[in-house]
């Protein structure tokens, strides 16, 4: 039984694959998928693809059409979704992720470092498991094979 | 990751051979289905199934019967639809797909010429991108592999 | 047991106020609920509320976000979906919709001239009834309460 | 037609007294509803009824269990989700709330300064309608009753 | 707690009358609503509406899509459905608005005489409550009022 | 793109070896499933694996128990059900089938003789294609492969 | 606003009595709902209503069946679901009721001693609170209106 | 056609060895599925990954955390869910089990003795099929493949 993991979050380190290596290295059978993780082509790819916009809020709008379409092809192949919080940036965009992943009842692992318990409180409390690293959120995975 | 592309929209040019031999050319692991293209048979698939009909109103809704049927099918396959829409015709099939397809959270790429803006505006709002050409379509999809 | 029409489709005659009186003067015991028929307001809605935007394709797209708004609150309300298609324009919100309608499992009446049978015939073998006039869409739904 | 709005979003200042009013000026026919907006209360909430927690991780716990509850009820009666997001604070009970609300067909407004057009320009493009003030949030929900 | 229960069933006796009378006698706060159970206003309505059609098949079909119309309306509508079959004629409908009303989680009670326990057998199963007279569905219903 | 397509209906003949004759003939990629076709098997499988039963009812409920989980089981797998009525028995199981199927959104075909148009107009309506023969049940499952 | 409530849970002592008067003291616009409680009432039903059935199985079998439509009709009603566990008896009926009510989205609160913490484990984490008296599940109610 | 099987239930005999040997040797194309069988293993996951935690409250509620997110994972990968009730102890995670799966659609069976009937009674009317030994439950499946 191989499982599709969607690995949403920050695109700030490499942490994505820092988990592929380890997920490898336990023989997990799991397929990951992600967001765009190069920062520029995620935020010009509506310009790359549609052409100059007026100003950069239609900039903005453009990009996100594309990002959000590649989220939601994704995400509906994904049979567990992570969320991985880090200290810097608003990242609303993984907060969005986990969201829906949740509301759509998507198995849902969040990762956060100990100073954000407190804003990420009530969305922790959503998900199914939160953890501190990612060495973790792959044994949760990984229990479901024992 | 094998995605399924379902073709809506006008049948009266090749775009859709267009656009998969690109697809074939760029290498994408899509696979693409489509309403029956032969306007003739799409015209006459239900008084050549059940026989001639009393009048063209029931020999159009016979044939709908069965168009309809066969896109209920393929949409259901389909993991992305793209709807192209050109400047002749009413095209309100390619209306109803792109609807149903975004109705049921399937991810909607719709293409229209510049000159369709204003009276595709409240579907292109609710698609999750639009873009004037085939190529472009086909940008977005490939993002998804990036 | 008060029912709530939806009334889809073009802006360009009083055939919703007929539609109404026509309903009152039977008795029915219906609430309607319409998109915005103010032609100029529904096109310049967006800049209205938003600002100037930087040309008419954002002009549209701003209109339209807040159409779309609007409908979907009032079609969420509704028990019934009406779509009136005349022989002018494109009319792909209607098809929009209707179709959106038919997909939630509204209960949908479409009318429509006889000039129309061929390009909505799948559309129309999707709706529960098609007629031709206002009249006979009343008789359905007045049929509800013999 | 009454409608049941509920004003998800940052606790720090008195926007939602300030949208009820005018609101009330207008003569719009809404019921608000909101999270709990004493910050304090909504802090201790878990202590308060389940008594002291080991740690502050497991009060915010029993806090958020509390906080979500109240949110899923009153979300549930709501026809429509004002989401409003401030500069300060990682607001991630707001990105939770509006991205709840889109996942289960809430029409959603966004209300956001123009500082935060990129942090949240996915979030903005799944919402219907992403505005700069309140006074322009009333006037989209205003829209609905011309 | 006032429910709507919808009466589907045979039109050919008058047990929709019996179960009213009945209902009101224990003073159950009941509304019903039922398919048009004048027969041939039923198998007429079609051409009543839309004019003569051309051969019984299409007289039948016209006829159905209004019916269909207003059972689809009246069955949203109910909290709860009770569908009779009598030992003649086929009564597909019946199976057909039974078979409806389990498949989206109506409480469905059916009342058969027990000359029918074995044709029934299947549908029976899938109910929650098989009876053989009026006065037991009127029992199990009153049962919630205790 | 292979297909299941669940048979259901009459077991009296056999229609099923003859409509999956008649596919592998004409190299449709369909995969056939069905309820139990052995009518004595059917009525008592019930009491073969959970014993004697007190009386004929309790020998039908069992036996309809696990019919029950065998058409769920498979109908959850197929991609398209088609739904034949004979002229003999009551088939309200064949009536349960269809409905089942076209409240799930599965395209469905129904098949019946000329006789039964009246009794079965509504389920005929509600479904997607109407035809007398299984070849012409199988000419529309091959127009989705051309 | 008013909330309907479905009390699931033990029969065995008047702890539904107790919460609702303590729900009038605090003015709480709640209207509560259950099941049957008397005991011997709920354990009969099936053969008050459908006559003696062969033994006990099908007596148990008979009374489910109006025992589940009741539960069934007034759960779809009710806006929370609170779940009583107390010391005693398997409490099946409970778990399902409050496994049902998490599962369709109801927001849920368990009520149950302390010595329960551990076997009731996998299902408080599931639903929204889980706390040790009704005074504490009527404070978080309560919460909601503050 | 390989169906995959959910075995949910008490963890304290080898019952889903001995099933999985006999489906073996009836040569039934079955995968199965199942929780975490090793009881110290289970109670214990939430601390074995997350670190201790600082009563048994919260251990507990660590270790359903994981448990919950396995179950929902292989859950939604099962066709058929078999939910096996011993004797002893509460086992209300099998009755979680068991109305998950029945309240999304899963087909589903429960096993057990005869001393069980009084306290299962409403779950199983609500399971497909109630058997008495695992060799009865893999009949009902084997069922599916005559």
């Amino acid at each position: 039984m191989e499982l599709t993991v969607y690995l949403a979050g920050q695109i700030h380190d490499n942490w994505r694959e820092e988990l592929e290596k380890k997920a490898k290295a336990k023989n997990l059978p799991l397929i990951f998928v992600a967001p765009q993780t190069n920062h520029d082509r995620s935020d010009n790819i509506g310009e790359e693809i549609l052409g100059k916009q007026p100003s950069n809020l239609y900039k903005d709008d453009a990009a996100s059409d594309i990002n959000n379409f590649r989220t939601q092809v994704l995400m509906q192949k994904a049979d567990i979704v992570i969320a991985l919080f880090g200290e810097k940036y608003k990242q609303w965009n993984t907060a969005m992720d986990a969201t829906t992943a949740i509301t759509l009842n998507k198995p849902t692992i969040i990762i956060r470092p100990e100073s954000l318990i407190h804003p990420l409180k009530e969305l922790s409390n959503k998900a199914n498991v939160t953890v501190e690293t990612v060495e973790q959120a792959l044994d949760v995975i990984g229990y479901i094979f024992e």
